[in-house]
């Protein structure tokens, strides 16, 4: 499945290199490591233990390219909650909750409408996941960012008692992988629908009218559709964590299954997949269509449909399943393999 | 003194739009605070009260524009070192210690071994301060950057005893402000000193060549100067936080003196500084000169040559500067007033 990724290579993100210079940087992160630090590389988050009890669960991500159809259509506020929502996600998989969350917005002209539409969706976001809105730096650098473009990141950090950390030792052979639905592109896979808006991809550029017209296919306007702020797993899943019912947790985002998946289990065992257990969202086929993007590839690139995965024993299973009724069983977690196996057809 | 700012604004940075979008922001932020939150906006870093005891302190910040000089020049390391010990320093000022430390860093497209430089500055700061890189983010957003430019964030988390968290309220009338030397123009007030080296302030672009000179005026090469990293004040100061020596702290960030002694001061009190005591670095005279900058704007938004200001009682004051030997008197706290008043002359 780790085959060529071309299209996305040419909508400008070059993953291989991404990863290359990932490996560069980790001799020099390791350096800085002293016992405190319980995490290695590759997780969602780190884990920094604060004493005997305690352990502070921190991460920091963007909102990517995404934010260049937000400017497009001037809708800024979802990209606050789609900012806040994925990191509160990816700290989850450690089984922490958040406490409070900074941002970092930064731009090479400041519009202070814009700046504080987004913060209001981070505000927005924060509430709902009972995280406080720390602090937050406003940068204005010229001849830095496309003008127009600005971007913003976000850092969180939450807290975990030690003994429920969630690090993927937990998980063992014939586990249960239950999926929860996305609430559409979340944040991830941008680059290429950038380059499908702009017309990069040989079908022409994709006009404001298009982008806000009803389209019954989509089962909206496609404006509305790309923009669906990133959906927040917390509330859904921190009951379950705190009766112990979940061994590891995968937020899918960039890299989709494929990347994310084997993120939440140990070395020596895999992930197998079973894709005809769901039907991704109509968006998925249109960007597969105007993309010219391969199925493989689209699995690579998008959660197609899958926001987050629970790794459960399957003792667990029928009551996890009975309360998150959205859920479903999408495959299993198998002896040897590397990484995720898709069903056949993929 | 808080005049015009037209030379800086005509480099691209509105100090009073941005501060605009500030205000706009501050009622969402607060909505998401709780009784945890021991901080207003404002401080140099956010506090939260994790139990009883101990207080977490975090802060973000970037480099800012200080990026595009060591682009040009081809020297990364340093930039890591400078966003560490800017965070550093801004969670320092609240008495905290760091514990960890998060970057996220952004660029069209990825050169590998641009980012591990930074990295590998990055790291070598938290060995440094004894603080865990923790993770971090490496972003590839297409069309968002300017083609050869990036952009780096770092976000810090410290921590402090309740009992020893500086918040402005320790300070009294007639405390001796002390000050400390800043290693050059550590990360502020380059997207001027950019317009210079462009030619933007009608003396012509600066040559590579000027750039790599020893310059006797300068001491040194005018790219060394510039890139001079960030100094971190952590090992000085920390012994006297211990003992309770000080009672607040600024750090001279962008906004110089005028704007960042204010911060560390409680309302009704204010701060009167002699100019005479010290002389700034050479390159700020530089920068004047080249950019037709006048004094007054100058003190608005270089450090001048003052890194840190400690806040100390006066009884404190022998046994401070014996320890500190650097350090001098630059003025001292007062009744009333607003802000900072600069000697006449400036």
């Amino acid at each position: 499945m780790r085959g060529s990724s071309d299209v996305y290579r040419q909508a400008g993100v070059d993953i291989d290199s991404g990863n290359s210079a990932v490996d560069l940087m980790r001799a020099a992160v390791r350096s800085t490591h002293g016992p405190q630090v319980l995490t290695g590389p590759g997780l969602f988050g780190g884990a920094f233990a604060l004493n005997a009890d305690t352990v502070l669960v921190a991460s920091t991500d963007s909102v990517g390219t995404k934010l260049r159809v937000a400017a497009r259509l001037g809708r800024h506020r979802g990209i606050g909650v789609d900012l806040v929502n994925h990191c509160v996600n990816d700290i989850l998989t450690l089984g922490a909750r958040p406490l409070f969350f900074l941002d970092y917005f930064a731009t090479s002209s400041l519009d202070p409408a814009v700046a504080s539409e987004v913060v209001s969706g981070l505000a927005a976001a924060c509430r709902e996941a009972g995280c406080a809105l720390l602090g937050g730096e406003t940068a204005e650098l010229p001849g830095m960012y496309v003008p127009g473009e600005y971007d913003v990141a976000g850092f969180i950090v939450g807290s975990v008692d030690r003994g429920s950390l969630l690090d993927g030792t937990r998980v063992r052979a014939g586990d249960a992988l239950l999926a929860l639905r996305s609430s559409g592109l979340h944040t991830n896979g941008f680059s290429l629908v950038n380059r499908i808006l702009e017309g990069g991809t040989g079908s022409g550029p994709v006009t404001e009218e298009t982008l806000l017209a009803h389209d019954t296919q989509l089962g909206g306007a496609l404006a509305d559709v790309l923009l669906e702020p990133h959906r927040s797993y917390l509330n859904a899943v921190s009951p379950l964590l705190e009766e112990g019912l979940v061994r590891a947790l995968a937020h899918i985002t960039g890299g989709g299954l494929i990347e994310n998946l084997p993120r939440a289990l140990p070395q020596g065992l895999s992930a197998r997949v079973d894709t005809t257990t769901w039907t991704p969202q109509p968006v998925f086929d249109w960007i597969a269509r105007m993309g010219g993007v391969s199925p493989a590839e689209m699995y690579r690139v998008f959660n197609m449909g899958v926001g987050l995965v629970l790794v459960v024993p399957v003792e667990a299973e029928e009551d996890v399943l009975a309360r998150l009724p959205e859920a479903w069983r999408l495959g299993e977690v198998v002896q040897g393999g590397e990484g995720v196996e898709l069903d056949a057809g993929v």
